[in-house]
């Protein structure tokens, strides 16, 4: 169904998008992959262009745009680009870490980091995860302890994106163990201070050049200025960005979806099997047609959540709804994609291939399904 | 998600509709089940009472609002009142039957027709379906030959909704053997018609108040001023109207859903066992929180549904896509509900199980999910 | 794939069953149907032809031949002749009833009881489940108490097989409050005990002629001679005999898949559209494909359990697995050849419909899917 | 449920592979996947220990051994350490070549070829795939001509599984472009031939250590000694060998399924989350039920399938249906075991995690899903 939620300052920006990716991001993608590593510069120019980071206040460098379609629409171009392992990093800085950035700063802070956030000189990590914890926050043991203004961090996380590349990484710790969920804060650890190591990247099925790492904090000095938010709401700070980091997944889920379910049924009218263009068989078209309408309807729920959290009125059930519904059609489609293809979409060669590793992660971070079962359960039972 | 396309009339016409279906339908439905026949007298009163036929014209006795959201409203008030033999005859007449004489009549037929189908004196049937021609409408051997100005109907239908209540049933024949899918016209054949006949009311495994029956003619005589619409084009004008059924399909689907949804919440927070509501378990939950995932999400794709064929904008793949979607949904969702319910969700007095064998039709009827399949693929083709 | 575990034994009692089913069943199970209710004598009639009743020792009439693969015979005929309501309840007298009189009665029991039984002269029922009690067994609370030697029982039952037919009634009751779950006792209530009720038939979505009620015990007198097996062992005695219970209804699922599936080929090989047999489309050749190889594999493990059940090595988690597998398999093989009817699958005259809506307790009863898999978790966190 | 299929022979020539992979894979499996190569030196110490080749008669230097429960025991112990790459490797050479070089070779290739392979020191490949052809095998446009008593063979073939690592590859090609599917023959073509060359390895998403190549063969001239069966009936010799193939898969299927579960049912008793080990959630607990059920219903197929094969009783289409439902089931078993391990299934070094890139080939190769489909659903139409 045809979509209405675009006006031209979309469809103009989309144009910008396009062509920064035909331009940046496509020719580096596969050789990003095969060295495991993203090129640096290209998040400077990325954020340069505006591709990522333009809720930034005009007055630190940025847009002050605040308006999810354009997010939107980058995630899409990206998508369509199937450049999942730089999709993901940009979706990293746009849909969490800028948002502890924006939401929880003094104006010192802001003034410290923002502008080098803008210019891409500052990529940032959330390091929450533990080794044995996955969803359950509670469970962090990573902990801070005061001495004198400073902080005093020990601990360790997993599962850390972009925990080598990240100039700034913001770290959930225990800061007062006998509080309960109260008793969690946020502090950013910069590049560079002494205690804070990179363990190693973390070899994943998927998302080559995408970095995951572990990190170690072993006596770090972090000072006063460096506590982000309410000292105590650290959990609390942590939940208030699930909602957009949720959204986030299902937008690239849907548009990942398409992207590869278009590149699919181009795919299927040019292959050509037993005398003919395997989209004739029944069997393809039922497939192809199925996926297009879960696809569309998909769709329809995304597009209506993007408005919805542009007027403050997407609700952390709704996000946790189509994080759950999207990522788990992504896999569906994904799948029976890759299965249209044959023998070629087991090749690295070919999108799809790389659309099976790379997306398989998208039910299970930021939550994995059975996790947003909970939430939404527990909403249902009120 | 909260939907967001009522204004406060559509909520005083829901008001309305529910304080009907409370008061008229409700305390008869069950004796109707029984019966299997729903009284006439409550068709009169719910055309009498705007509960459908909206659209037609003031001059005519209606209402002159074709606002399909009104339509939607009268659709979910039924459905949550479980009367789903009631919902679909009056389906029959307002997404169906009214649209072929508002859209394909003469002034003189409209003056013929229109006042006492706006009054509830008149029901209609839609005789296309043959034995043995299921969605292959080219099949169809009914056919009229020209005697003078008249024209001589000849064939059987079956599965015809509401045959044995209709006044006046719109027959699709083969007027031009020669001419292929340009041969077909309608004709209306109105109640006691010489040599029209009604066969058996077909014994189905659900909607048991619904009448579905065979019917027969044999030398009818039907004047020209019967003929609907453009001889030969038949088949277009039934194509035409497929996708408004199509909608309405999608609509009872996704209201029903809705209803027999929250019905059996209600039933996992009251029903205990194991020392507890059983819907404390942690598989309960998780079936509830999909459920409801899967609900809104195809909530949000019929809601744009509607307002885009208000539009006019609404494509017969879009329908389609819609029809597939929220039907196989329903079959889904009203399975995992009655499994929910144990023993109680295979008894008639549960409104589940009622649901289970009179919604089981949706992925049938309207065009099966199959050929759901074939529209949309061939549109993927192009 | 060839099945392999019938000799020529086995054979020739297919051929007995089978001109009994066509001669005694078929021809009248229609109006059974209709009027809810089968003849009682049939019962009789089936008893006297070894149709059921096989186990009895020869002393009391019977054939003592406990070889399972004979009853699996028998169900797979009964299969063949869609003849659910029947089939159900001479399972029910053979895989329920018949075991508890052979198992846990005393000579004195078995003299009274097991002659009137080979004659299908008696007939049985098993009452364990009472209103709000499903699966939680504990939760029982008819009760009896001692009064000298006699019993006095009193409670209420629901969801009873052959409960209004039967001759005999098997009740689980609590005898002892303060024991636990070694505080409950079956005794036998025979037909006419002052103060046993039979409440109404049960109005189900299926399974018409089958009857299901509701039982009332208002101070019914029980002899202790009618009490059944070990005083205090009665959840004990009910669970040991839950595998031969569960092996039952997976070997009538399995039973009326394969007669639904043969049904549906044959139906696909007659029935044209579009110009052809429909069996001749990719997506009704997949369809039935897929099914015959889920239906091949399922028989597989059926048919080694009927082997390992006659050796006594079928434990109480392979029965599980297999009334959870072919169950649920039945249920998505109704559904699909369903499907592939259109229309007429939703016409009772069609063998698919009445499989629908007679074959959806399937899952339900002798512990719903959810108590199988609790049952096979707990052997798997062992 | 109890497996009662092997002997103390099987048993002890389990402990025999168990104890050789262990030494001999285990240990350098992960260093062969990141190298994207198998020493070929394992080849030649598991031909040796007769890992592969019992088959191969003892006048050749193997066992003489038939019996296909052999071959089982082997793939399940191999899954058992999760050795995909190596497990394909072998299945290879012992369901595929060696079974051409066993059936279709004079007494001269015999001697020629066998002692070689029974010795570890010839390692084959079958070269059937072109690119675009893929289960379409009549598409074959590789082809050989005449030249006095040699052929000149000029084609490409593509997903050549050890194309790179073979000494001898049989090659399918159009001998006379007239005859149809009769026009085909098989040719073996020998290491360092001329105008024999390797393309790339290529680069797939799993079983990065098993070698997949493309091959091509400009002017290669092969003389008539290394014509493999009959001329021209290469198409027929290939059919011939497909059950064993799929047989093959099917067993190697269950067997990492059962390897993957149980993997998981470790891991899900020993991970801790929200204050206790995760498999105690009933979710969880379902989760692994239900696979459990599904992996013995499908394990008493394939067992049975094996005794079937081994009597020469197993089916073309009794092939397709295990590999169709088995590698189906793998997928969704390892899908669904790989989400209970939350991130950590998406990280190489959990088994979980590999085997999902690494079996996702399986319904692929050997046959797509849809083309079992179209065997089986050509037997059912007969």
């Amino acid at each position: 169904m045809e979509r209405n939620l675009f006006t031209a300052d979309h469809e103009a920006y989309r144009d910008t998008v396009r062509e920064f990716v035909a331009r940046e991001v496509v020719p580096q993608h596969s050789r990003w992959e095969d060295e495991r590593w993203i090129d640096r510069s290209v998040f400077t120019a990325a954020a340069k262009h505006g591709i990522y980071g333009l809720q930034i206040p005009e007055e630190f460098g940025g847009a002050g745009e605040f308006d999810y379609r354009f997010r939107m629409v980058a995630a899409e171009e990206i998508a369509n680009a199937h450049s999942l392992s730089f999709a993901l990093t940009v979706s990293l800085q746009d849909d969490l870490v800028l948002h502890y950035l924006l939401d929880l700063t003094t104006p010192e802070q802001k003034r410290r980091w923002l502008p080098g956030f803008a210019r891409g000189e500052i990529v940032g990590a959330l390091a929450m995860t533990e080794p044995g914890t996955g969803s359950d926050l509670q469970a962090i043991r990573t902990n801070a302890r005061r001495d004198g203004t400073d902080w005093i961090l020990n601990g360790q996380k997993t599962f850390i994106s972009s925990g080598i590349m990240a100039d700034l990484v913001i770290v959930a710790a225990r800061t007062d163990p006998s509080a309960g969920s109260r008793g969690f804060s946020l502090f950013v650890v910069e590049r560079d201070t002494p205690g804070f190591k990179r363990g190693r990247k973390l070899d994943k099925i998927g998302l080559p050049a995408q970095d995951t790492a572990e990190l170690f904090f072993d006596d770090v000095r972090v000072p006063a200025e460096n506590l982000l938010g309410t000292k105590g709401r650290g959990l609390q700070h942590l939940m208030g960005h699930l909602p957009r980091e949720r959204l986030g997944v299902a937008v690239k889920a849907i548009a990942n979806c398409r992207a590869v379910f278009e590149e699919t049924r181009r795919y299927c009218s040019e292959r050509t099997a037993f005398g003919g263009a395997i989209g004739k068989f029944q069997h393809v078209r039922f497939e192809l047609a199925e996926m297009a309408a879960e696809i569309d309807v998909a769709q329809a729920y995304v597009d209506k959540s993007v408005l919805a959290f542009n007027d403050g009125a997407l609700t952390p059930v709704d996000a946790a709804k189509g994080k759950l519904h999207v990522s788990e059609l992504q896999k569906r489609v994904v799948d029976r994609c890759m299965q249209l293809h044959g023998g070629y979409g087991y090749m690295r060669d070919y999108p799809v291939a790389r659309a099976f590793v790379d997306t398989r992660i998208q039910t299970i971070y930021g939550g994995t399904s059975e996790i947003m079962k909970e939430i939404i359960g527990r909403d249902l039972a009120d």
